[in-house]
């Protein structure tokens, strides 16, 4: 299974007034992190976007373990956790970029669609993606 | 059961380029609306602190089911899942205000700490906050 | 001159580690106001938008006088500094809702286009919304 | 003098319905960008803020020339325009990473305060930090 792993600096307006990054920027780096992920596997957004295959996203989750401060370089782990024919979920991990201490979990799952959010089952739209995927998640 | 309803006008700022509502501000109408919940039983966030209650977040979700759009406004209902004595779980549900369709749900959950963030029990440091909570989840 | 002002409750996720408003957030908080703005004039942008009229920034400004602290209730005062042919001037404030006290003064400039970004002459191409706007201006 | 260059991937998260990265997001990318200056001329903020000079944001304009879109790789350049006693002044551009293409331009300016926000005078609180900035400046 391919882990793909994306560096982040953090920024003082992603800080809250408890001095730490506001919960809600975690699903933004997880988002950064995916972009990446497919940006690695030669498919970027917007390249997908331009193969008529949308992702959005159906659900997330997180789980914090300890706080990431202001300025701190983060390093966020994204990998497939199971692609179907119309759906895909992701994993992360947000971790001290040097340390390795763990911030954070969480997963995402999306759906495939055309540019309408009508489902789509990505083998039949676009085998060369889902090959690639595939191959990332196994 | 108390469900709190909190309307939201959504911004221009909180589009993205598929038109809609991006996703990570989900999370945050989430906050607004468990921060207008407590306020409506007596309880701000400034109050909590300043009785040296904190409530950090320990995990997050959502599950999106359909499109907010620009200048729609939402309502976000928000209720207690479970009152534990060092942690809390919260439900929300994100509708259009008017015609009630359902756009997201979500939880979250969060421990009871101090100011350094080390857990302590409601119950025992704040009995007051604890019996309006116990008596707002029944 | 129609000074419309709207009322924002500062939220947590607006913080920043200094314990106050992130600055970037009072350019939102501009948006906001003059969006409410023209809604109370019976154009939302949404309407305008509908209208063929859109109304990209040229520019924005802002001088930071008072911190805004959290969960504070602001009021961002909003008016038409200049009205022209293909571009409008605002000015707004913002102060505390209660006290009054002058948190920040700002302004931002328009032009009109067309859904592609294309310059128009406001009197022309929507002669209603142009009244309106002088009316407001004057 | 001294023009230091930023470069930032623009984030989904960052645009809007326009489909173009939102105008509020340039303040942050140009904070971005003199937080970088100050680390390569040896001064992260967390090491200003460890010396006890904070630097709080007096003013702030944009000037806005090209749309920027999603997933444009950009670069964001940052001087000194003027180095006061008390206060200073910084220039940007950002401009498109490969093309060059111009965005928008801005300005910042900030006070010299210690913890507490009361203004001082850099060369005398902290000739060291003032020396290099002097030096970027020329």
């Amino acid at each position: 299974m391919v882990k793909h792993e994306t560096r982040i600096r953090v920024q003082y307006y992603e800080t809250d007034a408890m001095g730490i990054v506001h919960h809600s920027n975690y699903i933004r780096y997880f988002e950064t992190a995916r972009t990446e992920f497919f940006r690695s596997r030669g498919y970027s957004y917007d390249r997908m976007e331009k193969s008529g295959v949308y992702m959005p996203v159906l659900t997330v989750s997180a789980e914090y373990k300890a706080a990431i401060l202001y300025d701190e370089e983060i390093s966020v782990i994204c990998w497939i956790e199971k692609l179907k024919g119309a759906s895909l979920s992701l994993g992360y991990e947000v971790r001290n970029a040097h340390t390795g201490e763990l911030h954070a979990k969480g997963t995402s799952s999306h759906g495939f669609t055309d540019l309408k959010l009508k489902p789509v089952r990505l083998k039949r739209v676009a085998p060369e993606i889902y090959g690639v995927l595939k191959a990332a998640a196994e």
